[in-house]
Order: C-alpha cells, then sequence, then structure tokens
C-alpha cells in the first residue's frame, strides 16, 4: 500500500505543477465539462451508488447514515450546479494581492499562488467527491482524496468522471486522484507524505479530525466542535432577539453552527426569557438552564457543567443569565470553541467591544449564528470551516486553497 | 516536568487573552521600556553570558559556536535598537482587510487578530530572546521560549527582564514565558499542548525542525534549507548578471537566501562562464559543474547528482548549462527547495513567465536572492522564513503572527 500511496503522491505532484499553469478559461471548461458529464452518466452513478445503499442496509446502518450516501436526482443535480458554481468563480491565482517599493528602487509584491497538492480525508457523504475536487481545481490545485468505505463505489464511479473530464479537455488526470482501498493503513500512509501533500483537510467526526491532527506530519486545516454563543444585551430588541435565538436554535440544530448555549444579560431576562421559553418549547426545544434562568422559566431542567461545553447537535438549549457583558465573553472565552458568537444589541460601544474582544472565527452583532458558512458569508462556496487560527479562520473558499508568494522586480539591486 | 510546562502553557493562554485587547500606544510602550531595561541591565547581562561562554569553552565548543553565544557591548546595542524598531512598527490588530455587503444586507468583513499564544524553539544564539519575544508581543500574543542549553543564562537573563518590563509597563508577565530547563523532555511536553499553543516556530538546524514538525500537535510554520538558484538567460546583462551573481554567492556564503547553483542559457554560456568563473575562483569560490560546463571552463570540478541538491553554506557553488528557460524552471523545479530563485534577463516574456511559474517563497528578477529577509523586503523584521505554503510562505514578519477572523454586522438577518 505504501507504494502506491507514494506513487499518487508523486503523480499528484506532478499534476500540481502542471495545473499551477493553467488559465482559468481552461479551468471554467473543465468544470463546466465535468458537470455534463455527471449529467450525462446519471445511471452509471445510481448503479454505483445502489451497490453503497444496498451494502448499507445489509449491514444495518441506520437509516440517517444510509440516506446521507443516496445520489437522487436532486443531489446529483445539485452537484452539477456546485461545478458550473465554482466554475464562475473568480480565478485568486496570480493576483498580486500588494506592491511596494524599497528605498534601493526594489519593487516587492505578493502573489497568489496554489497551494500544491490537497488532500481530503472525509467520511460519508459521497458529493464531497465532487464538491472538494471543483474547488481544489479551480484553485490550480492536485487533489488526492479519500472516502469513507460505505461510499466506495460512489466516490470511485464519481471520481472517474471527474479524471475523463480533465483528460478531455486537455489537463492531467492525476489532478484528481481517488485512494484505491478503504483500510486505515491507507490513510496512515497518506499523512506521512509530507514531500507529496501540501495540507491535509478531514472532514467528518471528531475522531476522524483527532486521528489525521495527531498523525500528520504536513499541515492539517481542521474543524473540531461548534459551541456557538448567542448573547441577549439589555439594550437588544427584544423581538429582534427572539427571532434571531430562534433561527441560530432551531433552523438546522445538527449543524456547526446553531446556537447551543444563550447567555442572557440581567438586566433583559425577566421580561426576554418567559416568552423566548414558550417560543422554544413550541419549537421542541428542550432547555437546561442556570439556577437565575430557573427562577424564571417554570419547569426548567438545571444545567451541570458539561452543559456549558455540550455541542448538542440537536433540539437542546443551555440558558445562563450573566451580570453584563464582560460576564458573557468571559463564558464564551471558558466554554465556547472559537466558532461563532454572536451579540444582539443596540449599544453601540457594546457591539463595538463584543466585535473586538471575542477570538471566535465568526463574530456577529444583531444577525443569526447560522450564518457562519462560505455560501452565506459570500465566498461563493466552502472546504470545510476551520476553527484553528494558522492559515485560515473560519469558512475556507477557493482563496484558502491559495498561499501567497513574494516577488521582486530590480534592475541590478544588491544587498550590501 | 509535564505539569510545569501545562501550568506555563495555561499562564500564556490568560496573558494572551488579555494581550489580545491591549492598545497600539500601550504595547509600543512596553517595547521601549524593554529597550531601556536591556541598556539598563548591561553588567547583569554580560556577567549571566559570561556563564555561558565559560561553560561552552570548557565543553570544548568550537570557537564560531562560542562567538554566536556573545552578547558583547554591539550585539546589546542592536537589541534595544530591533526592540525599538519592533515598537515603531504600524499594529496589524484591529485593521479590517476588506469588508461587502451580502443581498441580505448582512455587511461581512475580515478582521485581523493576533494568532493566541506562539511557541518558540530556538538553539544557541541569545538575541532570539528578545527579537522573537518582541515582534510576537507587537502583534498582541503570548509567547513561550525554549532556547538552547549552551544559551541557558543568557535566556534566562534576558527573559526576567522582558517580564519585569511587561509588569512595569502594566500588562501581564506571563506574555513571555522561557522554559526552565533545557533537557528534551520538556520540548516534548511544550509539542503536546496543543491546547494552549496555537503555533509553533522551531528555529535552528534541520536536526531540531524535522524533530519538532515530526513530533508536534499544533501547527508548525518551518524552514528547511535554501537551495537557491540564479538563472542568467542569454538576453541578460552580461555585468548585471555577474554583480548579481556574485553578491549572491559571496556577500554571505553561510546563510541559506545564498545562491548555491548557478544556471547559465546555453546561449550566453560561452560568453559569460569565463570571467565569471574568474570573478568566482579570485574570491576563493569552488567550482563544480555540470559536463557543459566543464567544457568551457577550465580545471573546474565535475557536479554530481548530490551537488544539484546540495545547500554548501560555503563558498562552493554547481553550475550546470541549460538549453533555455523551460529547463532551467525545471531543474528548479525538480532540485530546488522552494525558497529563493532569481532570473537576470533583458526579455520582458521570460521574467514575466518566470515570475508567474517559478514556486517559490520569493521570485526575483534582476536582483540578488540575498533579499530574501524580512528586513530588506520591508516588512520591518521578521520570527523566520518558511518554507511550507501554509499561513506563510517566504519572510515572516508581525502581519505573519496574526490571523484573520470573520465579522459580520446585521440588523436582524436570518437563515431561511
Amino acid at each position: 500500500m505504501r507504494e502506491e500511496v507514494l506513487t499518487m503522491g508523486k503523480r499528484a505532484r506532478q499534476a500540481a505543477h502542471h495545473m499551477a499553469k493553467v488559465g482559468d478559461v481552461h479551468k471554467r471548461k473543465a468544470l463546466e465539462h465535468m458537470a455534463l458529464n455527471i449529467e450525462g452518466a446519471e445511471a452509471a452513478i445510481r448503479e454505483a451508488n445502489d451497490k453503497d445503499i444496498r451494502a448499507a442496509v445489509a449491514k444495518g446502518l441506520p437509516a440517517a447514515k444510509v440516506d446521507r450516501l443516496r445520489l437522487d436526482a436532486k443531489v446529483l443535480e445539485e452537484m452539477a450546479c456546485g461545478l458550473k458554481e465554482v466554475a464562475r468563480l473568480s480565478d485568486p491565482v496570480g493576483e498580486i494581492t500588494r506592491m511596494w517599493t524599497r528605498p534601493n528602487g526594489l519593487r516587492v509584491g505578493r502573489m497568489r499562488i496554489p497551494l500544491g497538492v490537497i488532500g481530503i480525508i472525509y467520511e460519508s457523504r459521497p458529493n464531497v467527491t465532487v464538491d472538494a475536487a471543483a474547488l481544489c481545481i479551480k484553485a490550480g490545485n492536485a487533489v488526492i482524496l479519500r472516502g469513507g468505505s460505505e461510499a466506495f463505489h460512489s466516490n470511485r464511479c464519481l471520481a472517474d468522471i471527474l479524471r475523463r473530464s480533465l483528460v478531455e479537455t486537455g489537463l492531467p488526470e492525476d489532478a484528481v486522484q481517488l485512494v484505491g482501498t478503504t483500510d486505515r493503513e491507507a490513510v496512515l500512509d497518506l499523512l506521512k507524505l509530507e514531500e507529496c501533500i501540501d495540507v491535509m483537510i478531514p472532514r467528518g467526526g471528531e475522531d476522524l479530525i483527532r486521528f489525521v491532527a495527531e498523525n500528520a506530519r504536513m499541515p492539517v486545516l481542521k474543524h473540531y466542535k461548534g459551541v456557538c454563543h448567542v448573547f441577549v444585551d439589555d439594550e437588544a430588541d427584544p423581538d429582534m432577539a427572539m427571532r434571531i435565538c430562534m433561527n441560530a436554535k432551531v433552523q438546522r440544530p445538527g449543524v456547526c453552527n446553531a446556537m447551543e448555549t444563550l447567555l442572557v444579560h440581567a438586566g433583559i431576562a425577566q421580561r426576554f426569557l418567559p416568552p423566548m421559553a414558550e417560543a422554544f418549547r413550541a419549537a421542541g426545544v428542550e432547555l437546561r438552564g442556570c439556577e437565575r434562568t430557573r427562577r424564571i422559566v417554570a419547569d426548567c431542567a438545571q444545567a451541570v457543567e458539561e452543559d456549558w461545553y455540550a455541542e448538542y447537535l440537536d433540539l437542546i438549549l443551555a440558558i445562563r443569565v450573566v451580570n453584563d457583558m464582560e460576564e458573557a465573553i468571559e463564558h464564551i472565552t471558558r466554554y465556547g470553541s472559537q466558532h461563532t458568537e454572536a451579540i444582539v444589541t443596540g449599544n453601540f460601544e457594546r457591539a463595538h467591544r463584543f466585535l473586538q474582544e471575542v477570538q471566535s472565527s465568526l463574530v456577529l452583532v444583531n444577525a443569526s449564528t447560522r450564518f457562519n458558512d462560505g455560501f452565506q458569508l459570500g465566498l461563493g462556496a466552502e472546504i470545510g470551516i476551520s476553527t484553528s487560527r494558522l492559515h485560515a479562520f473560519g469558512p475556507m473558499g477557493v482563496e484558502e486553497l491559495t498561499t501567497t508568494k513574494f516577488i521582486a522586480l530590480g534592475n541590478g539591486q544588491l544587498r550590501s
């Protein structure tokens, strides 16, 4: 296996050298061609997908998991649309982000270039195969994909279509490669290929991400959990605060940017919490409050220390009443995951300070935490959300799949 | 030990929360105060330094190594000047690098924030203690320093002065901490502190850097070797090319941005190489050439495969004659270290293509490779040169010790 993975790595490196020089017109054509080929291969894709589905059912996988594997007509159409959208994004490669002149006349600048070879290790959903590859290609990279065993046939079929599309548009097929086995050994081999893979992006459960982070020799862009907070200040518009909290908790509770803990200023708690709690209960949300919350909200369960750390990903909410914004920020700093926090307030000074002092990947004023997403923030697409601070912090779009090199234009400058 | 390192990590995290909120006036004052305190403590510093020097001599360290340990009046003055220069750099923290408005009216931007806690593991030179700490502080971070055993007393004395200066200017002393022992166990413990240290920067020999890269759980900003190339095109001005090559090789041969391999276009080799070789020999440079070079340059040694990979860090130069720029770029891609490459040419098209296609941390046209340095490129100061592509590629200044978070300003936006 080691040998096979090494060969893939070397091929990826070669392909990356080629891809770095490809112009945007050519990359757009390839991505649009991928979309056409996926639309044209619906029967073959669904046949491969059926194999995975049948195996998953036979293995006794829970229905929700089986469902996430399914490539029906709607998912395939979304895939093709996604490819066309990525094709239309503006090309980050070659952009000169800044340029300045030194006293000796040397003109120095920074130019955006692809990262090189990107490794993506993911579980379950086969659409990642297409979405992730598209973004890597757009940014001029080569990609090595290693999907989960449950989606093996689907991933294989999709990767073959992407590779064929590259060849048909005159690009190197090895710009997209899928690891041919699903055993864990292959993952370990990949994680040691620091000379061939410039960055590894794990996508999946916390176990997978920790495994990758602990074993990778190359840099890892990773996303642990999202314990997101909304702080309702005493100068908040209560109606706006209720709408934002409801949206942040209920609109899609199973995702990383959903609110998990609500912090309420003591000055508004008496007014705000009773109707808010009623609305949450009507929406089926289980509430777990601090002592002060329980004095205001009848029949609220007692929150224990673990609740403040919890990423429920479910219709459960922890609630705490705090004396002021300082206490709210302290709570966020202590228990939060640096993912997404929002303040609802009409007070300029506090909005300003919350924005400055809360060090999460997205900090919002008067808007729902659910906006922490590449599409929603205007990046066009995303390959994940980084909660570590190096290179990228927050949603990663096509630009985060590039880096910058320095360039210098001289007329004979020497160092003295 | 594990316990002591963990305590340092937690203190650093606390200090980092504080430092992130400190305004630039305050940070400047602290850095200028450090400079004053170093100037005022010359006797104590030299006393501590003498202990290290005596131990190094007793241990039989080579004279060059002993010399690098020495903190004489000149080095101390440079340290103080460095502190004042860093104090005057513009503060990157809080800068909003971009802002845009989404169709729903949400205003989204990116704001520069400190990285948090930075770990620096270094060898030998005690001035790193001061230079590195200053840059970390300026960028609003806390830093944990782990210096080499040879400079133990010097580092301890300097770190104490920095910590005292922080306290005297009302900042948390734990923004600068020095690991109190020099055993390797402590390094391993540090490398596992991913929850407390956001990034690790190793500075020293290749062994140290590999050890850190292989064992760190947090991201690492690292610098392997610099196998730097100059390509002399057939449309180069021969005099300019000679001056640039001489500067790149001879001005300071022992550093990472010195030229190690010279690539010469076949169309200019007959004219260019004989006087160039003569000039190199006059400067004491040993030449190792390819077959074609040896046909032009008398008494040139034969370069073998390893020479193309070599970082000599000495007055030795590998020379290869290539048919065209494509062959030069292929050579650089195959044997280079992505550090620094220069082209000397009067041809616009080739200059343009070389700039685009060579993927090194600094690519120059008509200037010496020796400019790959934070001061020379105008970053004000540097904490090292990164040859890996994530987060930073090339010299790292104060801005590279920050990251950006997303901010969003709304008036009640919800996700639908």
